[in-house]
């Protein structure tokens, strides 16, 4: 059954995980490019973590071809080994993710994601036929649908889905924005009601923020739908990462990023409460992005196993909510063994010496952390933009 | 070339990290009975784990024989899907390992655990007897040398090189306590002696404490082994977990054991202290335990590639110090490719709600720990030590 | 000079600090009833908070009359050591502020706050009365001007200017509101409309939270008196208490509120930047209210020095940002001796098991924190609304 | 009845908090020279503070001679503004205890402490006649016992006791000193045989450290007369900050010192703990020094009524475990009127940016702090020490 009839039947559709965050802390993605071109030097770790996913309870496998247009793997060239082509990237992440969907029940989806083309103000002309290249390998390929995600600018987005709605297949449209909306100041609502248009039949948002933040922004989109009279399903890919504190461009801008978050790392009791939260809303499509580990995937189907009436292979070594600890020697453990311990334990840092927040460096926080940014030290947000200004970014 | 070559040689010798923890989150191995049945029942994440370790510089792959003793296995037996002989994850974990040594230039060492016998109070020969029966495996399979890790008293520890010196082969032990030694309280100087004396080549300890606590007990160790004239090569496998909050009997007794642990993850630049520490302390066996991920294991060998002259294969996917940031578009990124930056960066957890430390729940702080908290909540203790009394544990 | 000549020519007037929480930590207030009898019965103890307001700066005494209304007073009698009357505490409260006053250059103000009829939903006439009983006393001992304070209802703050401006004297009217305007939903700008209109000259916020917060609030009136094309001065007295995370009725609703409060105390410096800001929002008349001490009050004074032209007589024992550390013998205190250091100092709290913030407990939090709280915890404000219907408050 | 009756009959005694902290906020006081001056320039602030603190429940009023030695106040003369002389200084100070100590029941007890003299080298007997000069002001004013107080030397505190036993007055002694003793290394214990035999009848710790560390050094104090076969009374007058992170000279090298204290102050349910835990270690000489308001005085004495019979004074103004609430019309202001909700809450800093811990900045910090930090940056203190060296102080 495809993307669409799950759907439609009010199936729950779980994604997957953040793959180039995990397969960074395993040694196969570098930060800064964030390429894939491990779907060609090392087959075997994409393999094994599209597998962890499945056996956690994702029933889509995204094609791990993120940052995979030919502008992006040019200008990232000097990073990759030995230049891999654009078309082999592509081609291996198809046959990965097929391979290790042939092994259960998922489909796969073809995606894309933001270019520096348009980010360097190439025309729609050239934008699209970025995109279509890698829609080439998806058809070639036969993927189930389509996934247009992480675009800042709904413009773009519009573009992306105008392009993969010309293969027919079903497309899903994310954008990595928060309540504030897109780059060009685009509130969420109407964001959701272009990408409709463009033929999105799934809209969302991925990566850049909190599990709450997120679903806040979700609700925007939904809301935009409803007063325009659309329809979509709901789709959620956050971070796993706590970012009550980050701004308009989200995790990027947070002192933090990317090589000091860990204390950030969301637990499996804050992924069930997203879980039962995005459910609540009405969103349907519920997976994750940077951060989400294969324990992760699993918390939402652990959670949501109720509503579906089955638990993911991987809940073969979870105990649900801890019951695994009810046999432990010391009756402190013992006593960790129920909902109520988990649901309820604020989790010490170990860290004495750091805060509980930052204050993003970038320009364009969000509305509520602005606020409350410019009441402590009002000359940060004037300082970055007037270096923002110089630097013409 | 053999362990002891190389660290006779003055050679740094870096080893793996904490695949029960690891393998938890991929969804392959049962928080409670921690059991490494994953070797017979999903082998291939059991290998790709040890490839990203050997990926990122380990040059000792343990076999996954963890609580692999048949009392501890069939003590667990109900976790255990279809009562998987003992022999069979051992061997299974022997064959893994060194399909994968092969691959590179690692040893393989055989590793046995403290036992539920010796816990249950069986009496010497029979305690050595479930030894015995892991090393049978580790002797047909011919591992290159032998660990035996993760023990709470120095009694079992001895009895345990005790056997695996029967082989021949080198032996390494370490045990997981802290500054105040084992829980008969023999301090950590002299459980170096009584290791040493019993047979032991390499000592120091492994898990249950945060790399800074781990570092001061091997320290202890070894002014233990000066006094009394010994010499061994020291070793540490420490926890990935921040944790100066915990008591004699280590993390586990912190509230957030196993599942609340995310905000106390160290950071790649906290290992590239500990690292240089180690190094500075004269320990040439450098490795992790639980909470160790292959990015853990690659910043060891990064902070002593200058003493070593090479990087690991992984560090093809890292810039030293976050240079690969260097490139990107906002300046504010860019400001974070510099040593300076990451190593003084006081990372924030996200969670406002959160304390910094917790209170550990069992019984058995550490003594500075103790000391603390005896200011500031007295009864805490000795409440404790009225319920261990009760319990009779 | 009177209040509206000094403010019209464009002085600064300092007001005054919290008398309730400073005479509470010196014995004389209860908490709870918080009502001031204690300008009968210990005239020595206010009238010393009165010489050291003046001596740090303060060019307004407001009588010592919050909470002295009849209705108040009656209420809360059973608190109330001997029955002293009503009229005797305001009597005396003029006499001991007239007094010190006279020792320097400072006016002295005559003060009404809320009042328990309003609550009790008196009628207009009712509530009028009483206000009007405490302004017979004012004008018997002829304060220089009038203050209406610490309203949570735009109508009552209304109706207080209303029957004092029946004096004649300039009446200034200050609401513990916050950005979300008053506790029947109007917003802080069409208060400051609504109070102009009746009379008063001069307006802003007291009390309920915190010195960044009311500047914020204080904003949203001057834009609504902009759009209004009304005038008038504005004022600030703010609590003396970081309360990032109190919600629409303020700081009363934290937990901490109010025997805990200790760790939420600003410094000096976070005074002086209050001061700085206020002046630059173009506030003019600029004091504190709760938890303002004598030396909180000195710092208002120290920062406005260069626009005033002149120290307070407390600055005799104050060095300008730590210049009196520049004598210490260690030479780390004497580097602590100039502004960027304390300028730049994160302040510790030595409570490392407590967190940085807390959730309200009541119903009805700021937009900005309830939007942040409805992500974390989507029940607390529901399950408050439920307990806040039933009990019919 | 004298001090000493009234400790052998197993009484308790309430001293006074802290002035120099106080009088600096309220100020009359200058932070760096805090020297007593206000004594004469403001004596009607002096007697206020000591009425509090009589009121509060203190049954000794100090002198307020802290630093008021000859070769302090010429030393920090260019501080005071008129040249007030030594003389006059203590006795104004003397004139005014008595004069509100006669208001109650309580004693005068005259207070010298350490001097610039024998930090400068001076010998015995200059260091002596230093001591005397106050003595003989102490004599003519006929207080009722003496207290020599805040010593970081134990050879220059035994040089107190010996000239103030000339006077045949009782003699109290208090270091400011933390479990690791004083600046040249004589453990606490020693320090108190030392003080004994030199003839203090009541011995133990003031200032630098918060009440818990300050506890277990009285506890070594008694430990160490113990021992030694010796009696004497047991003492303790600490500060109210949290300083778990403070190193051995206290919380003078803690970065907040002195303007930024404001997280760490206690709250009067942490003095409430502080009284009770005094009392259970056998204390009975129970006050304060640095950052005790009134109110905190209070809470010991309320602690301690069911011991003593009688509440303070000001307890008229207090409720008992926050008993005051129980009529608010908040429902959940008046869930906070009972022990267990004070007694377990976690107050929060709402200091979000702020850590919860510092690193000491000076030379020396406690054993325990010291293990901790040497963990984790073992750098810090030994650049410290080189500064400190170079500098030769």
């Amino acid at each position: 059954q495809g993307i669409l009839e799950r759907l439609d039947a009010g199936e729950i559709v779980i994604g997957d995980g953040g793959f180039v965050f995990a397969l960074e802390k395993r040694g196969y993605v570098k930060a800064g490019p964030w390429t894939p071109e491990a779907t060609v030097e090392h087959p075997e770790a994409v393999r094994q973590l599209h597998r962890e996913f499945l056996r956690a309870g994702s029933n889509v496998l995204q094609t791990f071809t993120f940052y995979a247009s030919e502008d992006k793997l040019e200008n990232r060239g000097n990073y990759v080994a030995e230049k891999i082509s654009c078309q082999k990237v592509n081609e291996a992440a198809c046959d990965i993710a097929r391979e290790v969907a042939n092994e259960g029940d998922a489909l796969v989806a073809g995606g894309v994601s933001q270019t520096p083309s348009y980010l360097s103000c190439k025309d729609k002309t050239e934008v699209k036929a970025i995109f279509r290249k890698q829609l080439d390998v998806f058809m070639k390929k036969n993927v189930d649908f389509l996934i247009a995600e992480y675009f800042e600018h709904v413009e773009e987005a519009v573009w992306a889905v105008e392009v993969l709605k010309e293969s027919g297949k079903p497309v899903a449209a994310t954008m990595c924005i928060g309540p504030e909306g897109d780059m060009h100041g685009v509130p969420p609502g109407q964001c959701a009601v272009q990408l409709v248009k463009a033929g999105a039949s799934i809209i969302g948002v991925n990566c850049h923020f909190d599990p709450e933040i997120s679903l806040q922004t979700v609700k925007l989109m939904k809301e935009g739908l409803q007063a325009a009279k659309l329809k979509a399903h709901l789709m959620s890919q956050p971070l796993a990462f706590h970012t009550p504190d980050c701004g308009k461009q989200g995790f990027i801008d947070l002192p933090e990023f990317p090589f000091g978050l860990e204390p950030r790392i969301v637990t499996r009791w804050d992924i069930q409460k997203y879980a039962r939260k995005a459910y609540d809303l009405g969103i349907r499509y519920i997976g994750g992005c940077c951060g989400f580990e294969p324990y992760h995937i699993r918390a939402i189907a652990e959670e949501l196993a109720p509503e579906r009436g089955f638990l993911p292979e991987a809940s073969e070594k979870h105990g649900s909510w801890g019951d695994n600890l009810s046999m432990h020697t010391k009756p402190w453990v013992r006593a960790r063994a129920r909902k109520e311990y988990w649901e309820n334990l604020k989790p010490a840092s170990g860290r004495p010496y750091c805060p509980s927040m930052s204050k993003p460096d970038g320009w364009g926080v969000t509305k509520g952390a602005r606020e409350l940014m410019q009441q402590k030290e009002a000359t940060t947000e004037q300082q970055l933009r007037e270096l923002f200004q110089k630097q013409k970014i």
